[in-house]
């Protein structure tokens, strides 16, 4: 099953990247509010029960995919 | 108004992230078949007309925030 996660640095905690993202499109004479930069992962997971592959998919997160402490996860399976 | 990107390497170019991360997960006992990492770029844009915005954020995309050559991009207004 494919399966699609999107992991998010919490909204209280700073995204660098996003920051110098946000700089440069304004030194390229863009008008931008805020900008985020999060990941969004896809993978194929063996299994045919949607709820099943949605929790292996939790545990990878908090495992290994997102870091507890600064990230919140999505999982959309199929 | 607030724009979503997803930028996501060409399926046919490697995407050597998700490599190391698909071989972590094997590592740690989870069977997953391939697995891709691409970016999701969330901006505040002023504007109100939707098609406007688009451009915009299509040129932005153009100058900054994908590869042209290896990149694709998708653009979700409001």
């Amino acid at each position: 099953m494919r399966v699609t996660v999107n992991v998010r640095r919490r909204p209280d905690i700073s995204d660098p990247q996003g920051t110098t993202v946000a700089r440069a499109l304004r030194d390229l004479g863009f008008e931008v509010g805020k900008v985020r930069i999060d990941k969004e992962i896809t993978l194929e997971v063996d299994g045919d029960d949607a709820a099943d592959v949605e929790a292996k998919v939790a545990d990878m997160c908090s495992q290994l995919l997102a870091n507890p402490v600064m990230d919140d996860f999505e999982i959309h399976v199929g």
